[in-house]
C-alpha cells in the first residue's frame, strides 16, 4: 500500500534494536483515513474467502480491525491480554512471549464467540517475531474453526514472523513489508 | 440510541455487584454495524464543535473512537495503559483506579499529539464511576486543550460518573443510559 509506505519514510522514526516507532499514524495516534485504506485494501485481498469474522490482540490491532470489518460485514473480537495466567473452561488461551517486553502474557478469548463454523481473518498492527498472530491461530484451531488469512500493516523482513506464518500455510497479506539497510535506512520489500 | 437498548436488553447480562456483561457485541466480540452507528450517532450530536482529535483509553474504547473518528475526519488517539508509574518527560499521565479490577492504572498520552489547540472529543464503551473519564480529561486538561465533550456508549444510572462529569459543565452524552430494579431488571434513563 504505497500511501502506507510513504507514511512510514515521512513519519516513522528507527529507534535501538530494530524497533520502527509508527506512533504518529498507527499504534498510539491513529490516521483514521489512513487505517480505513488498510481495511479496504485487507477487503480487496480476501474477499473471495466468506470470512465469518475477524480476530485481532488488544490493543493496537484493534482499530484496524475495526475499520476493515465495516467492508466485510462481520464482528470483531479481540483477544484480552493479561499476565495472569488466568485458566477458565469458559475460555480459550494461549501463552504469547513478547520480545519487546521481555515477558509472557495470556491471551484469552470467550470459547462462546468463535466456532467451528466460522472462517477467521487475523489482523494486527505489526509482524517481527510472530509470537502474538502463532497465539490467535492457536486459539483459532482450539475452536476447530479455520485460519482464513491474515492481514498485517507492516511485516519487519529483518525478524522470522512472516516466513513462520506463510511455511504454515497461511495467506499472509502484509501491507508494508520493511527491511533496514547497513546504514540505518527503511526499504520495502515484497513478500506477498 | 434504540437499537443500543435493544440489543443491551436481548443480549446483556447483569453479574453480581452491578456489571453489565455485554461482551457479546461491544467490548470483546463487537458488532460494527452497531458500533458504527454509535459512531454516526456522536458525530450527529457533536459535528457542529470544532472537534480536531478523538481520545480514549485502550482497549474497548479504540474500536468505537475510530468508527466516530470516520464520521468526523480527525484522528484517534488512545491513552495507554500500564501498572507501572512510567514516569517520563515526554508523556502526559493521569492516575485511574479501577473499581472492577480493584487497583490503579496509570494511563499516559504522548505530549507530541495533543497541543493547546486541539479540541478533544472523549469516547469510551462504558462509564460507572468515571474515574477514566477524569483521568483523560486530566490529560487533555495538562495539555492546556479544550475538552469538547464525551461520548458514551452505555452510563450506569447508578453509579456517580455521569453526575460528576456533568457538574463538571462537559457536555456528557450516552447512548444508553442504564438502571436496575430491585428485581434486577434493566430499565433506561434520560439524563442527557
Amino acid at each position: 500500500m504505497e500511501s502506507l509506505k510513504k507514511r512510514i519514510l515521512t513519519s516513522g522514526e528507527i529507534c535501538p534494536g530494530g524497533i520502527i516507532k509508527v506512533d504518529s499514524f498507527l499504534n498510539h495516534q491513529m490516521d483514521i483515513n489512513l487505517l480505513d485504506e488498510a481495511g479496504r485494501e485487507f477487503f480487496e485481498h480476501f474477499k473471495g474467502r466468506s470470512i465469518t469474522k475477524i480476530l485481532t490482540v488488544e490493543a493496537s490491532g484493534i482499530g484496524i480491525a475495526c475499520l476493515a470489518a465495516r467492508y466485510f460485514g462481520v464482528p470483531v473480537l479481540f483477544a484480552k491480554k493479561s499476565e495472569a495466567k488466568n485458566l477458565s473452561s469458559g475460555t480459550y488461551i494461549s501463552e504469547v512471549f513478547s520480545y519487546t517486553k521481555g515477558k509472557t502474557f495470556t491471551i484469552r478469548v470467550d470459547r462462546r464467540y468463535i466456532t467451528s463454523d466460522d472462517k477467521v481473518l487475523l489482523i494486527d498492527d505489526f509482524l517481527a517475531n510472530g509470537r502474538a498472530l502463532l497465539g490467535l491461530i492457536d486459539i483459532v484451531n482450539q475452536a476447530g474453526a479455520k485460519v482464513a488469512g491474515a492481514g498485517i500493516c507492516i511485516e519487519k523482513a529483518f525478524q522470522e514472523g512472516g516466513d513462520i506464518i506463510r511455511k504454515m500455510g497461511i495467506d499472509l497479506y502484509s501491507l508494508a513489508v520493511l527491511d533496514v539497510t547497513d546504514d540505518g535506512k527503511i526499504v520495502f520489500v515484497d513478500k506477498n
